[in-house]
């Protein structure tokens, strides 16, 4: 698959970056695909990244820009004229060029886009900048090729000819009538088949998946993973045709989804990777933990409440990393399936149903680990009354800590919030609190402290 | 978009199959898509849905199959006969015929493969049958467009109709040699625009991505998010074109991937849905509670076996659940960055670096957070040993369960396994044990117990 990076290349360039050797720095990256290129620029330093980037036509560099890191790019662009950033606006596809756009700090943007000749493209960038970005309208290009129902195939085709040359792939062909509105689409084996004079009316199909331009990313992500599309059509409220959404775009709406929750699960705030640097990540981490310590000061607390018992059944307390640990994999547990399936669009039914499932659930699960734990109690501490109230509390435990597991991200969703952040430590240190608290509770009822 | 699911429909669904109304039945899932009639079989009772598969045509009914859970098509694959089975795969392409062959008990796949009548798709299921199916060659279809660089345009024109006619989506026509070697593609621009006696090997070209075919799934989901490519073909080691994979099949990879990593890291150990049966989720629960349920068995003993200090510093065991938390959050957020950076294979350099790095990240935190506890432990309960000795375990603790969080995926993943099995109760219950082990021996030091 040609191009790896090596020590070796990274030397040189920056050998030839030294000695201002641009030939030999053109010849090295000629051959070698924009999504590599970014990488280099991700591993080298940012002065000869910009260097590199100034020397390169920007039919190159644009592409380039979009695949690297977004720091990277950050420091790229300003260092950049606006002008400059203006030229490699100019090459990339509207959805980019906005994305682009949208990141420079907002002094600079307005003199950017007065830098970029087409007028066409300018418009076309400040209708998307309009949109939410996390919404149909944030993801879609303008790009597209689209023929009027009233046409003929040779007319057609020759519109076709012209819009193919700003399109990087065809995909579908979509037909709209004259008020711009979606009526189909059309396939290039049927458009070949038909005589010239055909009018598009006859041989368009009418059946066509297609997404409102305030739908949500996930959601447009959902319907392209269900129906295996490579494409799909944007349209306002009026059903006109604003624009379409590519696969490749999607893969990564996925692939971002996937991380954040992963990361927000781990209990780190944003967005990281294990190459920034040891503030960033400290950023990322420290919030998390802070809330950790927290609920380890409340578990504290009650502790220390309970104090006077230690001398008679000292066990009770050396159990409580147990019962925290119990609640909280149970909590995570319960809230992961549950923010999972909401991502997924799968969870049908009430909550109330929800919460019966998930509380059989966790009495099942708890009673299978009580029995265990009673037996060890029991046989390790000779004491049947604090065995007893041990494994009672461990199965209530874990019940309230699936319940709160299950019922704080459904809530969170229902209230519009991100239910991801339910998971992780948010739900580990409630469940910690919550379970000991219990737990000193019903040992207290059972063992009339 | 059409098709919702409602109590309706079902309801109707329900008499239409008590009542054999066929008519009615096929009425209803005329204009549907496949993947929503998918969903239908998904909520409905199995002998409903294999009363619908029976009754709707094969073209139909084997993309349903193929869209349905996994456990309905189960259930419904079992109460068909291997003749019906065959239809149905005869409909497939052969990498979802391959898919649906290998989840039929041993015993039946043997007669299902013998029904089918097209010599030629049994072959090409052998072959796909016969890797690995986290590989390129598990993954890739043997429908394609191939072409023979010797061809002229004409005879290439002619060839191609013939072939499209067994592919669903064209996206690349791919130009080999005689000995069937991958040499590059053809745009089907400079197809046209060529006179019709040009050979092929003077307008191919001949830069064209692949796979091996013996390559994991992951990079090659990898290499096509990177590239943003819609197909990419799969060779043999000597460069014979095998078949090609498409962006749809690495969009469900990349889920499916990102999924399980998530489930994982919640302590999840296998794939379930929020739908799956209680018994189901319980086996898939229940093994990392009961680890979590023995590290707070070790927890226990740790703890008795400091038992006599508590009269002189009884706060020092109501910090415990504080500890194992830290311990705990440290090494899931540590070994979740190292665990995604694999898989989006970001991670360069040396384990010796990371760990350092995590040393530095983890003091930090750890410092930061220290400060905090010392101030309380020493203004709530005024002794200001008790309060360095707490503070100083914190730090130690956390820079341990840092390092932990990071070598162990590391190690993992250079010995060949999957690192998400590191994350989740696994950090979090070692490092609970570790953390109040570590806590209690530098309380007992500092405070010289």
């Amino acid at each position: 698959m040609g191009f790896e990076i090596t020590n070796k290349i990274l030397e040189n360039l920056t050998t030839y970056i030294d000695t201002k050797n641009d030939a030999a720095i053109s010849t090295l990256f000629a051959e070698v695909h924009y999504a590599d290129i970014a990488e280099v620029l991700d591993e080298i330093k940012f002065e000869e990244a910009v260097y590199i980037i100034k020397l390169l036509d920007s039919e190159t560099t644009s592409a380039v820009l979009m695949e690297t890191d977004e720091d990277t790019r950050e420091k790229i662009l300003k260092n950049l004229t606006a002008k400059e950033i203006a030229n490699e606006i100019s090459e990339l596809d509207s959805d980019d060029a906005a994305d682009m756009i949208a990141e420079l700090p907002e002094e600079r943007q307005e003199a950017v886009m007065s830098k970029i000749e087409d007028e066409e493209h300018v418009k076309e960038i400040e209708e998307l900048l309009s949109y939410d970005e996390n919404s149909a309208g944030g993801l879609m290009a303008k790009e597209l090729v689209q023929v009027n129902e009233n046409w003929t195939v040779l007319k057609c085709v020759k519109e076709m000819r012209i819009q193919a040359e700003e399109v990087t792939r065809v995909h579908s062909i979509y037909v709209v009538d004259d008020a711009g509105k979606l009526k189909g689409r059309l396939s290039l084996k049927d458009l070949l088949v038909a005589s010239t004079r055909t009018p598009i009316s006859e041989i368009y199909i009418p059946k066509v998946d297609f997404v409102n331009v305030i739908d949500g990313a996930e959601d447009v992500a959902n319907i392209m993973r269900k129906y295996d599309l490579e494409a799909i059509p944007v349209v306002d409220d009026h059903q006109v045709l604003l624009g379409r959404i590519t696969i490749d775009d999607i893969v990564d709406v996925i692939k971002e989804e996937a991380d954040k929750d992963y990361q927000m699960a781990a209990g780190i705030t944003q967005d990281v990777e294990a190459d920034d640097s040891i503030l960033e990540l400290t950023k990322a981490r420290l919030p998390w933990l802070f809330l950790g310590l927290l609920g380890g000061i409340g578990a504290f607390i009650i502790m220390e409440s309970f104090h006077g018992v230690f001398e008679k059944y000292a066990a009770l307390f050396f159990f409580t990393p147990l019962i925290a640990a119990m609640a909280g994999n149970v909590g995570v547990q319960s809230s992961a399936i549950i923010v999972q399936g909401l991502a997924n669009d799968d969870i049908k039914g009430s909550i109330n149903s929800r919460l019966l499932k998930e509380m059989l659930l966790a009495a099942l699960n708890g009673i299978i680990l009580a029995l265990f734990l009673f037996l060890f109690v029991w046989l390790s501490q000779g004491k049947i009354a604090l065995a007893i109230a041990i494994s009672v509390s461990l199965v209530v435990v874990i019940i309230v800590a699936g319940l709160i597991g299950t019922f704080v991200p459904l809530f969170l969703n229902k209230r519009g919030i991100d239910p991801a952040i339910a998971t992780g430590p948010f739900i580990t240190t409630s469940n910690d609190i919550f379970g000991i608290l219990i737990y000193f509770m019903i040992a207290k009822m059972i063992l009339v402290l």
